[in-house]
Protein backbone atom coordinates (compact mmCIF):
# COMPACT_ATOMS: atom_id res chain seq x y z
CA UNK A 1 0.00 0.00 0.00
CA UNK A 2 1.46 3.17 -1.12
CA UNK A 3 1.63 5.93 2.02
CA UNK A 4 0.17 9.24 1.65
CA UNK A 5 1.44 12.22 3.88
CA UNK A 6 -0.35 15.52 2.95
CA UNK A 7 1.38 18.39 3.68
CA UNK A 8 -1.65 21.11 3.73
CA UNK A 9 -5.40 20.65 3.82
CA UNK A 10 -5.63 21.35 0.28
CA UNK A 11 -3.32 18.27 -0.64
CA UNK A 12 -5.73 16.31 1.64
CA UNK A 13 -8.65 17.72 -0.38
CA UNK A 14 -7.34 17.14 -3.35
CA UNK A 15 -6.68 13.23 -2.38
CA UNK A 16 -10.03 12.86 -1.02
CA UNK A 17 -11.44 14.47 -4.26
CA UNK A 18 -9.15 12.01 -6.51
CA UNK A 19 -10.44 9.02 -4.32
CA UNK A 20 -13.92 9.80 -5.51
CA UNK A 21 -12.88 10.09 -9.11
CA UNK A 22 -11.23 6.91 -9.12
CA UNK A 23 -13.98 5.04 -6.87
CA UNK A 24 -10.60 3.64 -4.66
CA UNK A 25 -10.94 2.79 -0.96
CA UNK A 26 -7.55 2.57 -0.36
CA UNK A 27 -7.14 5.98 -1.70
CA UNK A 28 -10.08 7.24 0.25
CA UNK A 29 -9.02 5.89 3.97
CA UNK A 30 -5.59 7.16 3.23
CA UNK A 31 -6.96 10.64 3.34
CA UNK A 32 -9.00 10.13 6.88
CA UNK A 33 -7.25 10.05 10.58
CA UNK A 34 -7.50 6.64 11.84
CA UNK A 35 -9.39 6.98 14.76
CA UNK A 36 -12.53 6.05 16.73
CA UNK A 37 -14.05 9.99 16.55
CA UNK A 38 -13.64 10.67 13.05
CA UNK A 39 -17.20 11.54 12.10
CA UNK A 40 -18.80 11.02 8.16
CA UNK A 41 -22.22 12.01 7.25
CA UNK A 42 -23.77 10.98 3.60
CA UNK A 43 -26.52 13.22 2.38
CA UNK A 44 -29.86 12.06 4.38
CA UNK A 45 -27.66 9.60 5.88
CA UNK A 46 -27.03 8.46 9.66
CA UNK A 47 -24.24 9.90 11.48
CA UNK A 48 -21.17 7.57 10.84
CA UNK A 49 -18.03 7.55 13.47
CA UNK A 50 -14.68 5.79 13.61
CA UNK A 51 -12.80 4.39 10.33
CA UNK A 52 -14.49 1.07 10.49
CA UNK A 53 -18.00 2.63 10.00
CA UNK A 54 -16.69 5.23 7.26
CA UNK A 55 -15.34 2.95 5.71
CA UNK A 56 -17.63 0.60 5.06
CA UNK A 57 -19.80 3.25 3.73
CA UNK A 58 -17.28 4.22 1.36
CA UNK A 59 -17.27 0.64 0.04
CA UNK A 60 -20.56 0.34 -0.59
CA UNK A 61 -20.86 4.10 -2.55
CA UNK A 62 -17.79 2.60 -4.51
CA UNK A 63 -19.37 -0.45 -4.86
CA UNK A 64 -22.36 0.99 -6.24
CA UNK A 65 -23.42 0.37 -10.31
CA UNK A 66 -23.67 4.08 -10.99
CA UNK A 67 -21.03 6.61 -12.41
CA UNK A 68 -20.82 9.79 -10.61
CA UNK A 69 -18.67 12.71 -10.86
CA UNK A 70 -17.65 14.94 -8.15
CA UNK A 71 -16.43 18.87 -8.80
CA UNK A 72 -15.76 20.58 -5.80
CA UNK A 73 -16.09 24.16 -5.97
CA UNK A 74 -16.59 27.57 -4.43
CA UNK A 75 -14.42 26.63 -0.87
CA UNK A 76 -14.97 29.00 1.81
CA UNK A 77 -11.46 28.30 4.15
CA UNK A 78 -12.02 28.58 7.91
CA UNK A 79 -8.54 27.74 9.51
CA UNK A 80 -6.72 27.18 13.05
CA UNK A 81 -3.49 26.11 13.58
CA UNK A 82 -3.62 22.40 13.57
CA UNK A 83 -7.80 22.43 12.16
CA UNK A 84 -9.09 23.26 9.33
CA UNK A 85 -12.34 23.31 7.88
CA UNK A 86 -13.67 23.91 4.34
CA UNK A 87 -17.45 24.73 3.22
CA UNK A 88 -17.50 23.17 -0.15
CA UNK A 89 -19.99 22.87 -2.84
CA UNK A 90 -19.79 20.18 -4.70
CA UNK A 91 -21.46 19.27 -8.16
CA UNK A 92 -22.74 16.02 -8.40
CA UNK A 93 -23.39 14.04 -12.25
CA UNK A 94 -25.17 11.43 -12.45
CA UNK A 95 -23.95 8.54 -15.18
CA UNK A 96 -27.67 9.70 -16.34
CA UNK A 97 -27.45 13.04 -16.60
CA UNK A 98 -29.06 13.88 -13.33
CA UNK A 99 -27.08 16.88 -11.97
CA UNK A 100 -26.98 17.66 -7.94
CA UNK A 101 -25.62 19.98 -5.50
CA UNK A 102 -24.56 18.76 -2.11
CA UNK A 103 -22.89 21.21 0.69
CA UNK A 104 -19.95 19.70 2.14
CA UNK A 105 -17.81 20.52 4.98
CA UNK A 106 -14.79 19.16 5.46
CA UNK A 107 -12.39 19.66 8.40
CA UNK A 108 -8.99 18.32 8.35
CA UNK A 109 -6.69 17.81 11.40
CA UNK A 110 -2.54 17.83 11.80
CA UNK A 111 -1.58 14.82 13.11
CA UNK A 112 1.90 13.14 12.92
CA UNK A 113 0.57 11.79 9.54
CA UNK A 114 0.43 14.81 7.95
CA UNK A 115 -3.33 16.60 7.41
CA UNK A 116 -6.05 14.12 7.61
CA UNK A 117 -9.77 14.30 7.04
CA UNK A 118 -11.73 14.04 10.45
CA UNK A 119 -15.05 15.05 9.65
CA UNK A 120 -17.20 15.42 5.96
CA UNK A 121 -20.49 16.27 6.83
CA UNK A 122 -22.68 16.18 3.28
CA UNK A 123 -25.92 17.24 2.58
CA UNK A 124 -28.79 18.40 -0.38
CA UNK A 125 -28.05 21.59 -1.36
CA UNK A 126 -30.15 24.41 -1.38
CA UNK A 127 -31.09 26.26 -5.20
CA UNK A 128 -28.34 28.70 -5.14
CA UNK A 129 -25.89 30.41 -2.65
CA UNK A 130 -26.55 32.83 -0.57
CA UNK A 131 -24.30 35.67 -0.03
CA UNK A 132 -24.09 38.62 2.25
CA UNK A 133 -27.25 40.38 2.70
CA UNK A 134 -29.23 37.66 0.53
CA UNK A 135 -30.94 35.27 2.39
CA UNK A 136 -33.28 33.78 0.24
CA UNK A 137 -34.75 30.12 0.10
CA UNK A 138 -36.94 29.23 2.75
CA UNK A 139 -35.19 27.19 5.31
CA UNK A 140 -38.09 24.12 6.16
CA UNK A 141 -37.26 23.73 9.71
CA UNK A 142 -33.86 25.74 10.89
CA UNK B 1 -27.95 45.15 24.09
CA UNK B 2 -26.40 43.02 27.04
CA UNK B 3 -22.64 41.93 26.02
CA UNK B 4 -22.20 38.33 26.14
CA UNK B 5 -18.85 36.75 26.32
CA UNK B 6 -18.76 32.79 26.54
CA UNK B 7 -15.56 30.97 28.68
CA UNK B 8 -15.82 27.92 26.11
CA UNK B 9 -17.63 26.52 23.43
CA UNK B 10 -20.42 24.72 25.56
CA UNK B 11 -21.10 27.82 27.15
CA UNK B 12 -21.60 29.11 23.39
CA UNK B 13 -23.23 25.81 22.66
CA UNK B 14 -25.19 26.21 25.31
CA UNK B 15 -26.42 29.85 24.00
CA UNK B 16 -26.87 28.83 20.70
CA UNK B 17 -29.78 26.24 21.48
CA UNK B 18 -31.20 28.75 24.46
CA UNK B 19 -31.41 31.41 21.52
CA UNK B 20 -33.64 28.58 19.80
CA UNK B 21 -35.51 28.02 22.71
CA UNK B 22 -36.14 31.81 23.17
CA UNK B 23 -36.70 32.75 19.60
CA UNK B 24 -34.21 35.47 20.16
CA UNK B 25 -32.34 37.03 17.49
CA UNK B 26 -29.58 39.01 19.64
CA UNK B 27 -29.68 36.32 21.50
CA UNK B 28 -28.80 34.19 18.40
CA UNK B 29 -26.22 36.47 16.73
CA UNK B 30 -24.37 37.05 20.13
CA UNK B 31 -23.40 33.68 19.57
CA UNK B 32 -22.30 34.07 15.68
CA UNK B 33 -18.65 35.74 15.47
CA UNK B 34 -19.22 38.90 13.81
CA UNK B 35 -17.31 38.58 10.13
CA UNK B 36 -17.84 38.06 6.75
CA UNK B 37 -16.42 34.78 6.15
CA UNK B 38 -19.01 33.07 9.07
CA UNK B 39 -20.88 29.94 6.89
CA UNK B 40 -25.03 28.99 8.19
CA UNK B 41 -26.65 26.25 5.28
CA UNK B 42 -29.75 25.43 7.34
CA UNK B 43 -31.21 21.64 6.68
CA UNK B 44 -32.31 22.02 2.95
CA UNK B 45 -30.87 25.38 2.59
CA UNK B 46 -28.35 27.40 0.41
CA UNK B 47 -25.48 28.48 1.67
CA UNK B 48 -25.03 31.58 3.78
CA UNK B 49 -21.72 33.49 4.27
CA UNK B 50 -21.51 36.89 6.24
CA UNK B 51 -23.33 37.69 9.67
CA UNK B 52 -25.97 39.82 7.63
CA UNK B 53 -27.32 36.64 5.80
CA UNK B 54 -27.43 34.79 8.69
CA UNK B 55 -29.24 37.31 10.64
CA UNK B 56 -31.71 37.89 8.21
CA UNK B 57 -32.36 33.75 7.84
CA UNK B 58 -32.62 33.39 11.69
CA UNK B 59 -35.26 36.64 11.77
CA UNK B 60 -37.07 34.63 9.32
CA UNK B 61 -36.93 31.31 11.04
CA UNK B 62 -37.90 33.11 14.39
CA UNK B 63 -40.60 34.84 12.85
CA UNK B 64 -42.43 32.32 11.37
CA UNK B 65 -45.84 30.88 13.33
CA UNK B 66 -45.01 27.33 14.45
CA UNK B 67 -43.86 26.21 17.47
CA UNK B 68 -40.33 24.66 17.50
CA UNK B 69 -38.63 22.69 20.40
CA UNK B 70 -34.97 21.92 20.03
CA UNK B 71 -33.63 19.55 22.25
CA UNK B 72 -29.35 18.84 21.34
CA UNK B 73 -27.66 15.64 22.27
CA UNK B 74 -24.88 12.92 21.53
CA UNK B 75 -22.58 15.17 21.15
CA UNK B 76 -18.98 14.24 19.63
CA UNK B 77 -16.41 16.62 20.01
CA UNK B 78 -13.22 17.63 17.77
CA UNK B 79 -11.22 20.05 19.34
CA UNK B 80 -8.28 22.21 18.55
CA UNK B 81 -6.25 24.95 20.15
CA UNK B 82 -8.43 27.45 18.73
CA UNK B 83 -11.24 25.91 16.78
CA UNK B 84 -13.56 23.23 18.27
CA UNK B 85 -16.15 21.33 16.59
CA UNK B 86 -19.47 19.45 17.92
CA UNK B 87 -21.40 17.22 16.10
CA UNK B 88 -24.55 17.45 17.06
CA UNK B 89 -27.85 15.55 16.83
CA UNK B 90 -30.94 17.91 17.03
CA UNK B 91 -34.25 16.46 18.49
CA UNK B 92 -37.20 18.43 16.60
CA UNK B 93 -40.24 18.71 17.99
CA UNK B 94 -42.70 20.67 16.24
CA UNK B 95 -45.87 22.11 17.71
CA UNK B 96 -47.84 20.12 15.81
CA UNK B 97 -46.21 16.73 17.07
CA UNK B 98 -44.23 16.17 14.49
CA UNK B 99 -40.72 14.94 15.13
CA UNK B 100 -37.08 15.58 13.19
CA UNK B 101 -33.63 14.48 13.69
CA UNK B 102 -31.63 17.46 12.35
CA UNK B 103 -27.59 16.21 12.03
CA UNK B 104 -26.00 19.43 13.52
CA UNK B 105 -22.12 20.58 12.99
CA UNK B 106 -21.39 23.37 15.01
CA UNK B 107 -17.96 25.03 14.77
CA UNK B 108 -16.88 27.71 17.30
CA UNK B 109 -13.78 30.09 17.40
CA UNK B 110 -11.73 31.76 20.36
CA UNK B 111 -11.66 35.42 19.27
CA UNK B 112 -11.04 38.79 21.15
CA UNK B 113 -14.36 38.52 22.60
CA UNK B 114 -14.34 34.71 23.85
CA UNK B 115 -15.58 31.67 21.81
CA UNK B 116 -17.97 32.43 18.92
CA UNK B 117 -19.63 29.88 16.34
CA UNK B 118 -18.01 30.20 12.90
CA UNK B 119 -20.37 27.21 11.17
CA UNK B 120 -23.34 26.01 11.62
CA UNK B 121 -24.59 23.31 8.91
CA UNK B 122 -27.92 21.70 9.56
CA UNK B 123 -28.96 18.73 7.31
CA UNK B 124 -32.01 15.97 7.73
CA UNK B 125 -30.94 12.96 9.99
CA UNK B 126 -30.83 9.70 8.69
CA UNK B 127 -32.75 7.07 10.44
CA UNK B 128 -30.29 6.31 13.32
CA UNK B 129 -26.68 6.85 14.64
CA UNK B 130 -24.38 4.19 12.68
CA UNK B 131 -21.78 3.11 15.38
CA UNK B 132 -18.11 1.58 14.98
CA UNK B 133 -18.65 -1.41 12.48
CA UNK B 134 -22.23 0.13 12.04
CA UNK B 135 -22.80 0.85 8.51
CA UNK B 136 -26.50 0.53 7.64
CA UNK B 137 -28.27 3.39 5.84
CA UNK B 138 -28.16 3.70 2.41
CA UNK B 139 -26.23 6.79 0.92
CA UNK B 140 -28.40 7.88 -1.72
CA UNK B 141 -25.41 9.84 -3.74
CA UNK B 142 -22.73 9.83 -1.56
Amino acid sequence: MREFRFATPEEAEAAFYGAFASRSLEEMMQVWAADDTVVCIHPMGPRLTGSAAIAASWRQIFGGGGEMQVKPGGVVVTAGASLVLHSVDEHILLGDGRRGLVHATNVYRLTADGWRMVMHHGSPGGAREGGAGDAEGPPVVH
